[in-house]
């Protein structure tokens, strides 16, 4: 099982921040990936329709005989994980936990902002999780539905970007928070402007670091990893709902390297 | 089959504003509306998908006996009409055509903008049939593709939504035109701010009010009105593919009345 891929996937092109995680944490993993490109963005759907996708998605990545399926979608992991693992023997890791334990241990003050899609918020999954580590800490949570079209059209460095995330954040301003979580795969995208109004002091946590550190961990425990005493070729598969060619355009900003082997699959609808 | 429904779809809320114009000029009429909320939006994605997704609405429309279609959608109007009326006998009706028709009747000075998503933009729909009318008429298009995030989360009396629209429309300003299109069934909400932007002096033309004239007048040329002399009582039946609550808390911007018979339906996916 060691020289299986590893599954990830996302409602669309976020989840390549974990992807870039993971060749720099584990160069000798190979991927497969997957974006539900056709229905992306799962942030403003009901939760029936999430766990419904998530499914679908999960069963495709078992077909490419994954060892660990990792969802990148802070969407997908807040509203469907629970479900999803009662079904399924292998691994499943979402970005919350991870999120939130890291925030945890970032925090000193005990004020910890979330910032993600309305599912994510509304679901309170980060709340809950870091309450579940530290019932002292005090979470303050706001959905900023505009950054995610914000970074999937490559607005990020027009002014208007900087416009947007004033607007979203000026509430935390007075919360007094010293830790800010990017409750979803896009937002590291932002971090810059992020940063530029939230200023200097502020930890700001997201999930891609995290959550292959997790990763990383639960290979070595489980006997999964691609050992590095092996001399690994590691092959790399990427998979879209929708046409290659849009999800090329978006996911350059995302990843540096070219982006090889990507295909169009239909799930027949 | 003249007290059969018209079936109007939409890849979300949008086309509520095509709904709103039918009870109005057609206020004898029963509607089949069907909103493909769980994999809205349209306009970000690829030819090929959106004519599968339009196949399926129109599938689906049919089986509820629907007397003709309306695709309120302008990006499933410009990517999908000329396949999908291949297949089917009743009447399509898309709403690129009657809109380019108004543009073109409105404008005196032979140039027009049009705004849409970036699908819309992309498959020059607008640009090739203003021609057809009138060759000597210059079009000048931009896709504007914050405009739906930005009505879809109820932002359009917040100070960022003119700040957008600013951004997306400066470049008119220089242009000269002096009719915009609003190319998408989302925009007539940010018409407000739109109108302060660009100045009184515009023509602003939305798909609305003229697709459904041409409905009416296809309706009776074809025998298919619902006769004033009977007395009628229309029946409005609503279908979404995500959870009808999402609906409800968007349709509301679109539509005063109040929306009675939603259902959510399953297209197995």
């Amino acid at each position: 099982m060691m020289n299986q891929p590893i599954g990830v996937f996302d409602s669309g092109v976020g989840g390549l921040t974990v992807v870039k995680e993971l060749f720099q944490q584990l160069p000798n993993e190979s991927i497969v990936y997957l974006g539900d490109t056709a229905r992306v963005p799962y942030g403003t759907k009901s939760k029936s329709t999430v766990i419904k996708f998530t499914l679908e998605n999960i069963l495709f990545l078992l077909k490419q005989n994954v060892k660990l399926i990792i969802i990148a979608c802070n969407t997908s992991s807040s509203l469907a994980l629970e479900e999803v693992r009662k079904y399924f023997r292998i691994p499943i890791i979402g970005v919350i936990c991870p999120t939130a334990k890291e925030a945890v241990y970032a925090s000193k003050n005990k004020r910890i902002g979330v910032i993600g899609t309305p599912a994510t918020i509304k679901s309170r999954a980060y709340e809950i999780e870091i309450k579940r580590f530290d019932p002292d800490i005090k979470v303050i949570s706001k959905a900023t539905p505009l950054f995610v079209p914000l970074v999937e059209e490559g607005l990020i460095n027009k002014p208007i970007a900087e416009e947007i995330v004033k607007m979203y954040l000026k509430d935390f301003k007075n919360e007094n928070i010293d830790t800010l979580v990017l409750g979803c795969t896009h937002y590291p995208l932002l971090k810059p402007i992020i940063r530029k109004v939230m200023g200097s002091s502020i930890n700001i946590v997201d999930s891609a670091r995290q959550v292959v550190y997790e990763v990383k961990e639960i290979l070595k425990a489980e006997g999964l990893s691609n050992s590095s005493k092996i001399r690994a070729f590691p092959k790399h598969k990427f998979f879209v709902t929708d046409a290659v060619e849009n999800f090329l355009k978006v996911a350059k900003h995302f990843l540096k390297n070219s982006l090889r082997d990507i295909r169009k699959i239909d799930y027949g609808f």
